[in-house]
């Protein structure tokens, strides 16, 4: 699974970072699955491999400005380049509403199907033939959700020695078994896939927070996850001076969070913009990683624009070289 | 009176070429003036001198995703600066209801007041210290307007000989006169400012076109103007294949229409983004020129986005160095 960060500042964009978009893939860019849509989406995509014509969803975390507002031109753009394919919105509804009262507004139509899903819905699941997702209701000012995805459709491998055992011959049966379908031989036998191939490996998962003040929140989804990705707006003495109502994370808290739940790899991001990446800078994004290293031993990233990291099948995460 | 291109490309950004915006001011980059607003525009701002904060008034000239998507993330921006200085939008009606919708979907509220004026009353007329603005209707799939922006309130030059000749001696109400205030002396003497001080100079006035097929209907406001900013999507040939459809302006359409009119200065922008800067890109942007310059002998300009250009008080366009 890879994903690349198309924007990393909170609230508002930097000279070198955009407010929050993040595109996610099993393997390469096609298909491909956006988590957030802050305005400048379109034109940070246009730097990676990634193209509107082949996103299969859009997942909205919150609908606060700067993870929403790239949507009117990411979804008008596609139009004019001539996508016809359908585009899933996982969304809370009142993005629904945004988007109809922009394009009543703007003279604009799509000339492809937008499916509207309700991220809040109690029984919220979403899958492709690559991914099932779920989501975590989290804590912020506004209804907001992590999304849970996790890899489908693992590649099977045969069970060699049970075939031979029961005597079936390699043919169409075989290819058919590791597909995942169970077969009816000639002879009457039906042979069902799980018991002749098994799944050599763990299925991949990474959360994708979004705004939050309670990592803990995604405590009982952390099991089995291998990255989480979180917002860590504030170093803790930022976070107590500018007091709760943001109802953001420090990066203490999610790091500590990350500890207890025994989370291998957590990648921060969507940082206050008051924080410098520039030598000298202050304060300097670095204290985010520092505060964050004495609270977490597992592997730890801080995210810039346009990184983009892999999580090998050997559940090890990798960040590849930039753009 | 001073300009600065923050896009130049048609409907969707390219990697060089934001959608439209343009900053206009009389001198400096306080107050300043906003001429659509195009997805990105508050990041191309973060790249010149001009900040939201001085930002006096948004005029739209039309509905276009790619003249307004950047309204939302500018506005809530400059909302999260701290603004507090009222803001007026001068723009088609439904620029308002998009606006409303947005703030009432994504959780924003903005710390200073919006005026909204409509672009399209037809005795459409606004005005602050330093500009004079009127409208001109244009022809596009949806309405349209041109915006006039005339400067007003010229530096005065007093009438020393004719001052000399009635005794009034040098004094406080020099000062009042050459400010365009009437004075009343103590011996009663009522003196008007226009008969003791001369505007030594023209005031300069540039037309900042919307998206039009019909360069004409700029006929009777070029009378007068020195710059004239006006869209040229295509190259006539392309404008030939693409068909009327659209409503754009060829360049060889702008170019006659500029020279018929006596225009001094044409800057065209607004370009395809099929046209291509880089050298050897075909079709190249350099075509465009080459057919204006088939039918106009002023002085023309291809904008580019961060292109700076100078109006001086002599009357001359010059452009200065990028950024």
């Amino acid at each position: 699974m890879e994903f690349t960060f198309l924007g990393t500042s909170a609230g508002t964009p930097t000279r070198s970072r955009n407010v929050t978009g993040l595109a996610l893939s099993r393997s390469g860019p096609k298909p491909w699955y956006l988590i957030d849509c802050g305005e400048g989406t379109q034109h940070q995509l246009m730097r990676t491999r990634y193209s509107v014509m082949q996103l299969r969803a859009i997942f909205i975390t919150h609908i606060h400005g700067d993870h929403i507002f790239g949507l009117p031109g990411l979804l008008t753009s596609a139009s004019m380049l001539g996508r016809t394919e359908p585009l899933d919105i996982i969304a809370p509804p009142q993005v629904r509403r945004f988007i109809d009262a922009v394009i009543e507004n703007s003279d604009s139509s799509l000339s492809y199907p937008l499916n509207f899903i309700n991220s809040e819905a109690p029984d919220f699941y979403w899958q492709d033939d690559h991914m099932a997702v779920t989501n975590v209701a989290l804590s912020h000012r506004v209804a907001c959700r992590a999304y849970v995805f996790t890899e489908r459709n693992l590649e099977r491998q045969l069970k060699q020695e049970k075939l031979a055992a029961d005597r079936i011959e390699a043919g169409p049966a075989w290819g058919d078994l590791q597909k995942g379908k169970d077969v009816l031989l000639d002879d009457g036998r039906l042979l069902r896939s799980d018991d002749y191939t098994h799944i050599p490996r763990t299925a991949r998962r990474i959360i994708v927070g979004g705004d939050n003040d309670t990592p803990e929140l995604l405590k009982e989804a952390s099991q089995g996850t291998h990255v989480l990705i979180h917002e860590a707006t504030y170093t803790q003495d930022v976070a107590d001076r500018v007091g709760p109502w943001p109802q953001h994370s420090s990066a203490q808290q999610v790091a500590r969070f990350a500890q207890s739940a025994k989370l291998p790899n957590l990648v921060l991001t969507h940082f206050s913009s008051r924080y410098q990446s520039v030598p000298g800078g202050t304060p300097h994004i670095n204290q985010l990683a520092a505060e964050a290293l004495q609270h977490y031993r597992g592997h730890l990233f801080l995210a810039k624009d346009f990184d983009t990291y892999r999580l090998e099948k050997d559940l090890k995460l990798n960040k590849l070289d930039g753009h």
